[in-house]
């Protein structure tokens, strides 16, 4: 018997959440929910309904978990909690600093209703967050750096369309090489913003726009760009689909420490992700801990959960002794 | 009040341990077992009793958890089961095939007593085997490869020792730079031993021995050195003891797999260590994971378990919210 998945939602990261089920034999995609008309919505997945969110409440009790794919900024401070009085889920909200007031709004619905729910699953926050924790754990006297890309920034992306005379722009995160090989080399040094990530930006501009000129307003826009170094490429509307289509990203998470009874010794930990399809692969992550989300309900646990509360083992579907057979 | 811990041996694994445990303030040396002479060992604690194995179980209750020290081969296998009926115990048994055989025997042993056993702490099995399972749940379509090194491999080391004519021998294990390559860049090929890794060992001779014959005898060693491309340096003992006495090790766990719906779309996830002391990180990692123990066992968990078991909160000394603040 599969595990039984609702998405609330059908954008990019629903899409990714979708072809993760189809990878995946013991999960099953029973509903998408949706605010649009559910004509209007045609699944990769055949003989799924996809149904209005006016009637999500029917689905009560035929679902092991939903699975929330709206925005952090608006969309799940809402619906987190709200559905979590009627199903386990699970959500990818990434605002960090607003989490500690997300998770207790979490806790309480899913406490009271006697339902388990999963905040902040994904990469960063999520395998990023393991990695850290991880690796903070074993290196105490230490330091960790997250860099992030190469890839694209949906919101910087979006702030550069914002400019007056842009038809379309695309924006990359660039970790720079000289502050990863710094962490590399032992160094614990306190970077400013500029040396650890610069940005690269491809704009496609309105006809008659002035490349100076806008060029100038997105280097310059504050909590942007401003404190970065920042390439512009103006391209045409052809190269930007032909070239700049995808949604790659990707990073490092890396801890420098020292270990022996004067900190002698230098240890290093990094991992790194270098991904082609950031969507599928945060939808990936998500499949795998809605499992877990599953595992762990059965078990009889409730209120809001992180990556932090969750064993290895409910991620996998192999058996605990298939897994010490295999991956032990 | 701290977590106590007992070593019970003091070879380089312990020694490991020990400067561990004086980086973690919650956690505090009780007391060190030996079965040599407890006035011939020399901690580099002060204040802690040297004991004799004889007199463990004169311990028992006044120990959160002890950590075994010993090898795989001999000790462990009939240790961890034995101190498991009278104590939380963690050890870093490492021999693969052998890992169900004494996960039973542990388990068995613990469950009866009620204490709680983790075996196979460190980094291979350990962290890389964490590595793993998180790799292989998010990317089911995929293959992982782990590669080892640049290390000293003590067993290699110790079987260049064995070669008529050898005074000493250090040998390392080096990654094939080519494999590594090939993997990240998305291909999962069926290496041959020889393909994934090189060895290079460093010799001291006996006077008058034979260097063409050492050499041969050492490159086709079967089970050790048949296998790989081998380079064998001669050099002095001066250089030996200046160039090759630390431990370092470290290693690779690459997860290359492919997500979206035909499988279109390349992802690639990186676990790497660069260590320059072997067993001091080794140490390092079980101390986090004596803290688990030790906080899984206060939840009433018994039994055996392993790095699959341990949700990534137990191994931080820190509160879940400043976890969730400031690694989520």
């Amino acid at each position: 018997m599969s595990i039984k998945l609702g998405l609330l939602g059908y954008g990019n990261l629903a899409r990714g959440i979708e072809s993760a089920i189809r990878q995946n034999p013991d999960l099953e995609l029973s509903v998408v929910f949706t605010r649009r008309d559910p004509a209007s919505i045609h699944l990769h997945t055949e003989q799924v309904p996809v149904v209005s969110i006016e009637d999500v409440l029917q689905w009560q009790g035929k679902l092991d978990v939903l699975m929330l794919c709206g925005g952090s900024a608006t969309d799940l401070p809402v619906q987190t909690p709200e559905y979590a009085k009627y199903f386990n889920v699970i959500d990818s909200f990434d605002t960090h600093p607003r989490i500690p007031e997300h998770f207790a709004a979490v806790d309480q619905a899913a406490s009271k209703s006697g339902h388990l729910a999963m905040i902040s699953g994904g990469w960063d926050p999520g395998l990023f967050s393991v990695a850290r924790i991880y690796s903070e754990s074993v290196l105490p006297q230490g330091r960790h750096y997250t860099f992030w890309g190469k890839g694209v920034s949906q919101g910087h992306s979006d702030a550069a369309r914002r400019v007056e005379g842009v038809k379309d722009a695309r924006s990359y995160t660039i970790p720079v090489d000289e502050a990863m090989e710094r962490v590399r080399a032992g160094a614990h040094p306190d970077f400013t913003a500029r040396e650890m990530h610069k940005r690269e930006v491809f704009v496609v501009l309105e006809e008659g726009a002035d490349p100076a000129k806008v060029e100038q307003e997105i280097k310059t826009m504050p909590n942007y760009y401003a404190d970065y170094d920042v390439t512009v490429h103006f391209i045409s509307e052809e190269e930007m689909q032909r070239e700049h289509a995808e949604l790659p990203h990707g990073g490092f998470v890396i801890r420098s420490g020292n270990t022996g009874l004067n900190g002698e010794h230098h240890e290093l930990v990094e991992f790194g992700l270098t991904l082609d399809s950031n969507p599928e692969f945060t939808g990936s992550v998500l499949a795998a801990y809605a499992r877990a989300v599953y595992r762990l309900g059965k078990e009889g646990k409730t209120g809001c959960i992180t990556v932090f509360d969750v064993a290895p083992k409910y991620l996998n579907p192999k058996s605990a002794e298939e897994q010490r057979h295999t991956l032990l």
